[in-house]
């Protein structure tokens, strides 16, 4: 039996208490949060549960073995560091941190006392995504070509973020754990319409080896809601709609054949093929609750999570990289 | 009556042919093409029009007014100078020229001798881009905040041009057409994936005063075909689906609203807005039919043609800075 | 204050009991299953509601003011009745009763006691509904043609009913609403693949006067979910989409003008009008807590509800027709 | 080589002359039509084709092999009874007759003379259609419970048909073709808005041995254009879209299992399966070529058309039973 504390019941918090508590493997032992109204929320649903508004009743919590830290990002370093020092295993709310520098140290941090790290990008959870990457794997998408992620409508702006900070974790995470190479360089782009500095539609495009590129775009303005992405293979392509309340993966047996003859040195010819498109069944299931049994695995048999500290880091350095390039109008950031 | 001759009866040249063969006011005199099985198409669909293997006789018609140029790229600039220099008007295929410097040195001699140049960007006169124009014009979408466009489909690889200059004319020429301001810079990225340099995927950015900004995706490697324009603007929204067999417009009334007050200096408020959408209704036209009859308008009366050379011009210029851009990955290309 | 007492808590009756809860002029005092676990998770979650297995403890409380009936169906007349006779208001589960006498007893039941029937078809209370209602009435979509409803879905099968019981309500309640005129007689056709003798396919024609015409088509056994309505009417038409995330409503303004002159009495000139296409925003909201509200407004000031116990007997009556006819193969049956 | 006479060249012939000509194996002889503008625009595009206005040139022509009958439905019968007893095959437009007992004589006075009739449904040689065959008759689709068809759009208000002789037999046509088994009788209804007694929106349920059910939805009155089939069946269900730019079919592998437990008498067990969607690459091909090779094959070879006279004489029998039962409000009409 794993005991937790969670930090933060804001907006996201109490769906980790509530998958915590749904899970027979762990025991909820405390909650913390600044505010009041929010503690006698998770009170009057969880009435065993201990409530406080001091984050170090959780982090001094000698029974306490897990810490979910779901607060605003620019907090999560400090009491990650703190719970990671008194030696509880942490969840740790997307993005990772607010830089890169702070993502490595905590990752070393957990190294040295032998603790796992584990960051909450749900998506890595769902069964689409979990489809995909088997997909990928099994080698029927044969080489990727090119990633490529839509992310947009009409948003909530935030107050101390940009869009890319807000929406394209998600994107990232993905990008990062299907693409089986690592991130070389990053050039993006971006506009800012209301005046604050901080970007509302904003263009990222990765560059990794064999010319893989990955693309997303971002956007609070969009008068439409779309969550579409792309995924081009040697072998097959993918269609992934998020939005779609059925049928959101389409595999597309197309694609091109590359000729290249003695006497066509100079004419490459290229092909084209099209087969049939499939769209797996993919049983509906809680992404939440895989998610909480992975971190539960993986804390209590010493596995390395799917979303570590490592792609957790991958993911604000390449958010900390996009910012610098849409500052610098696109310029190649290296990674 | 305007005497027409046509160079070049390929793929394009012979609805160019059909267009102005129907047209009223015009007269088709001849037409050129180095393949004889070409012109025997035209001979035998127009008794009446003259053919030639050599452009020069087009050239040097004196009966003829205008030349339609609707050969390959790399060969317009040759054949438009050579015109022009016989005193004739030109139409000219999408891009232009293959550089900006060419398409330069045409619009100044055009301008000595008082000639018209219009370049066949026929995606102005459907009635998708003119209703767009229109509500831009009229004040309806407000300031426009960003133009979007994104334009893929497993596509003809072209021999001896990248995907840019192959689809992005046209989504340039109607960014151009619909922004009523100079585009400032250019940051291009993509990548190729059969390995003979000319990228199959891109993405660019273009620049605008006022923190407008404009992107184009264009791909020849996606499974499906897509074609859509997200533009938003400070009062309404547009979704243009080209692909869409009716209702191709849809105009949202929806946004933010930006407040701020003396007291909340650190903290703007943003409210969104949503109202109803409206598809307007646009009659069917065939699009060539209209650009021919324009072209003649201008050419009689001495009006500026929607397309004229200065647009022309900025496509080439906007292709040829992304390319630049591409290869060094993302660096902004000023205009 | 209006006290309530609540009569099943299966599939649907824990929603009447959230939204009369949370409803600021009514009072949930008491609730009654044949179930225990059900009845103790309406303790568990509304500790101050009283809970009984015997339907006679509200029927007989004294201080409930108003009975809701959310059992199957073939028990709704029997408890209604008891209710009515206590002298207690009713909001009732749809369909309202097993046969049209049934109903019809039970609002001469209430006619006699002064007595407010309400029967719950909730979707008459959504905003999409409400719109079409409200351009009806108002006169822009002029005389309706005609009125057409998919409802299909592989679903679930139920025990005793068939198909049209199951998913017609729905239809004819909104039909009904909608058209304002009396449905005159109906045709229907099915067919049984399972061989219980209840359809689980089925067409219903129903025929009003001024050669009206409405449709309505259920399946259990479709691959995919429809829920698509569409309004002829003279002026505008309208297409619903309820799966549709969003733009539910459209409303084309199309049509035709028939024209006759003297000289082509055999020969009705027919022109066809097409306009634009509006979509009206609907606001979110939840239809539950809106019916709630007009049981208690109907209730207290003595007002006829919009789905009043004539609602609620005219769609049995045209169930237990259609049923009649689809034995019969579509013959007609005088309503 | 075939020689073809043509009768008819208004909306559909010169389609059918078009493919004629192109046919290798066919040689068009002479076209017939009643007005010598049809006829001059014949010449123009086939220099060698004879005209006349008078039809019994065609059929007294002693080198004409076989008839097209492309002319309006009532004059369908008598100038196909004369090409009969002339000796001519004949291919004749859809509907085939006005009335069933006509196309029996014509199917009578064939099999006498030993000729061919095909009736021009071109629907059944659409790469689409075929493939549904083909997945029937291999039983991939196993028993099929329904077939379901919707067929509207504001369409054309046609003279002196209904809008069932208008749309209906491309519908009948499919099902007759598809459905392994022979109609049994008929129930549709309707409605006419126009008060010429000719109705623009109707239903036809079609009843087939086994509980197969079949229904056809054709509206003339509709704002949006739709062509939806669904065909279900016992193993796997099919969604047609003809309106979609691509991936027009999808097939389903969803369904019910129907379980029959001894102890289970009067409870029967329906379990669901729901598998992947597949949607087959369907490639390009015109059909009216398919069938005009196929016409070629038959007579020259002697072999049965697909769409033979007791085709084409089933879907007048259906259209002719269903107008008598709209006429007698959903009354049952055996065929």
């Amino acid at each position: 039996m794993l005991n937790v504390g969670i930090v933060g019941v804001g907006y996201w918090g109490p769906n980790i208490v509530r998958n915590f508590s749904a899970n027979k493997n762990t025991n909820v032992l405390m909650v913390a949060d600044l505010k009041q109204d929010r503690l006698d929320l998770i009170e009057s649903n969880y009435p065993t549960v201990e409530t406080t508004r001091d984050v170090k009743d959780i982090i001094n919590h000698p029974k306490i073995d897990a810490v979910a830290i779901c607060t605003p990002v620019f907090t999560h370093y400090e009491i990650a560091k703190a719970a990671l020092e008194a030696g509880k295993h942490i969840l740790i709310e997307k993005p990772m941190t607010s830089t890169s520098a702070q993502s490595e140290e905590l990752i070393n941090l957990a190294e040295q006392k032998n603790l796992t790290i584990m960051v909450d990008h749900t998506f890595l959870f769902t069964g689409a995504v979990r489809k995909i990457k088997e997909m990928v794997d099994g080698g029927e998408i044969g080489d990727i070509y090119y990633f490529d992620s839509v992310r947009v409508n009409l948003g909530l702006f935030q107050h101390d973020i940009n869009v890319i900070w807000d929406l394209a974790p998600h994107d990232i995470s993905i990008m990062d754990f299907i693409i089986p190479h690592k991130a070389e360089a990053v050039s993006a782009t971006g506009a800012d319409h209301v005046g604050r500095g901080l970007e509302d539609v904003a263009y990222m495009t990765v560059y990794y080896p064999n010319n893989i590129i990955a693309h997303i775009h971002v956007n609070w303005l969009s008068p439409v809601k779309i969550r579409q992405t792309l995924i081009g293979g040697s072998r097959q392509m993918i269609v992934w709609d998020d939005n779609s309340p059925s049928e959101k993966i389409k595999i597309y047996d197309k694609g091109i054949e590359v000729i290249k003859t003695q006497d066509q040195i100079y004419n490459t010819l290229i092909q084209y093929r099209t087969g049939d498109m499939i769209s797996p069944n993919i049983p509906p299931s809680e992404a939440l609750a895989i998610e909480m049994a992975h971190f539960v695995d993986c804390v209590t048999n010493g596995k390395k999570p799917i979303s570590d500290g490592h792609l957790g880091h991958a993911v604000v350095k390449i958010l900390e990289s996009s910012e610098k390039s849409i500052k610098n109008r696109g310029k190649e950031i290296l990674l």
